[in-house]
């Protein structure tokens, strides 16, 4: 974390720091500090919002017996950055983060169920060796069928914020599109499926670098941009905002996969996720105010 | 089906069929079997308009791996009547057909999600004898992603037709969050719950018509109880003709999978489906035109 952070207070980045409202002391590693730990709690406020909207959303009411396994399995899905970046975007463009709450819980009930699905135990899958693994606290019917109710319920939960928010419906219609592409047969499944085509030999997968980038990019990056871009819709951001920022989601998802999700080719891969996290930060050059500091800092997540 | 039709046209339903625009002759065979060719004609234009709508938006596009098996399994999966009833609430409201479309399309979608995943080979599920089967083109792996990648596509396809009918936004959340509800934790996802706990002894099935019933009613009557509410949502029914069509949906959608879905009871079974067709019909009897005459032969699907 702390090399990661050096990273973001490089040269390459100076420029957008710049802008921050933080003031920058005489002494740059107390300053990198105060910056950290303000970043820090940025996320770990958005992330507690997140939950405790899904938490008041999953009660554990009737029927207990699809809504107690729904409830565990939408937390034991692991945290990642996309349902953030979907507050962090709109706040950046002005939005109060209330708007964005409910796209944001829908995204991280899309990963949870692909998470979830991810660990059936189907005859014909590969399994990568770096992918994590949960206990099963239940059964694979039942971890199917949830998957299956999670999808639905964050579109549900997704158009019911239309009454918290007046006269949103066209913004939450256009929220609704880009979630449904990015985890679905152009995006998520895209990757899911790529991903089972690394050609294999005797047992040790043979996969270049253009073939993690192309399924990172499919199975993180798109969900990122989507989240950035739906961040930025629903805080009324112009559509330069949301293109900008959903390209900064999709480096940003994509070196979030590329970092976590593969093991391999160490070196070149350092070297195309420096790459990716210049051309990110780029995105961000035109923005200003004080959030720019906090979202930047997603390209060291 | 003559039998069925027959049953129509007895003294429980004559008040609602005295109302239709069909021109009744004395002579009752030859004027049954006009009704019944011409309701024949009505489902079978509905499901080829439906069916076309569907061909359209899921065009054979790259990536071909993913649209060519998702394609296969949208039309493999069986035709179920919820669809087509979204269309016929619609057009009995005095809607127009195109208004529904994007909904019973999102529907089929739905059913053939969840008809792909029912087939997937996990190891803790029990096979109801009755449910058919399909030959598997593709790998488990396949049809648990395209399965997944199905639904958010029909959350998509049902946003999308927000560009085609203007000032609809509200209409087309409500039919989200409708859809959602139903195919989710609340409905079908409940029911193939319920379905797993059927009580076994020896191998057997130990279910009685309480338990299939309920079943029923959650797996498809909640579904097809959906599909003509929204069809009557989008076609500007009226808050009680929402709710009535909603109920003869329901009964409809459970009788449907009383005859369909279970082998055992029979007679008993039988007396509960008649009970069900009685009240099914009730609801339709303020309804007036020419449509009334061809939504209540859905109870004999």
């Amino acid at each position: 974390m702390a090399r990661a952070f050096l990273h973001l207070n490089g040269n390459q980045t100076f420029h957008i720091l710049s802008r921050s409202s933080v003031t920058r002391a005489s002494l740059p590693h107390r300053s990198m500090m105060v910056t950290m730990s303000q970043n820090q709690s940025y996320w770990a406020s958005i992330n507690a919002d997140i939950e405790a909207h899904l938490k008041q959303a999953i009660p554990l009411r009737p029927p207990l017996q699809v809504f107690e396994p729904m409830h565990h399995l939408v937390f034991a899905a692991p945290q990642n950055p996309a349902p953030a970046l979907c507050i962090a975007a709109c706040e950046l463009v002005g939005g109060h983060r209330d708007q964005a709450m409910a796209a944001a819980s829908t995204l991280h009930l899309m990963q949870a169920a692909s998470f979830t699905h991810e660990q059936l135990p189907l005859t014909d899958r590969p399994r990568p060796k770096t992918r994590p693994t949960i206990h099963h606290a239940y059964g694979p019917n039942i971890e199917l069928l949830l998957g299956d109710g999670m999808i639905p319920f964050g579109f549900e939960l997704l158009a019911r914020s239309n009454d918290l928010v007046q006269n949103n419906s066209d913004r939450i219609l256009r929220v609704t599109i880009e979630i449904a592409r990015a985890i679905g047969s152009q995006g998520m499944i895209e990757g899911q499926h790529y991903e089972l085509e690394c050609p294999q030999s005797e047992g040790e997968e043979l996969c270049d670098i253009g073939w993690i980038e192309q399924v990172c990019k499919k199975k993180e990056g798109e969900v990122h941009a989507c989240g950035a871009a739906c961040g930025a819709i629903l805080g009324g951001g112009s559509e330069e905002e949301i293109e900008k920022l959903r390209r900064f989601g999709l480096y940003v998802g994509t070196i979030q996969g590329m970092l976590h999700g593969a093991g391999k080719l160490e070196k070149e891969l350092m070297k195309e996720v420096e790459e990716l996290r210049n051309l990110a930060l780029k995105e961000l050059e035109e923005f200003e105010g004080g959030k720019v500091e906090a979202i930047s800092s997603f390209v060291n997540v």
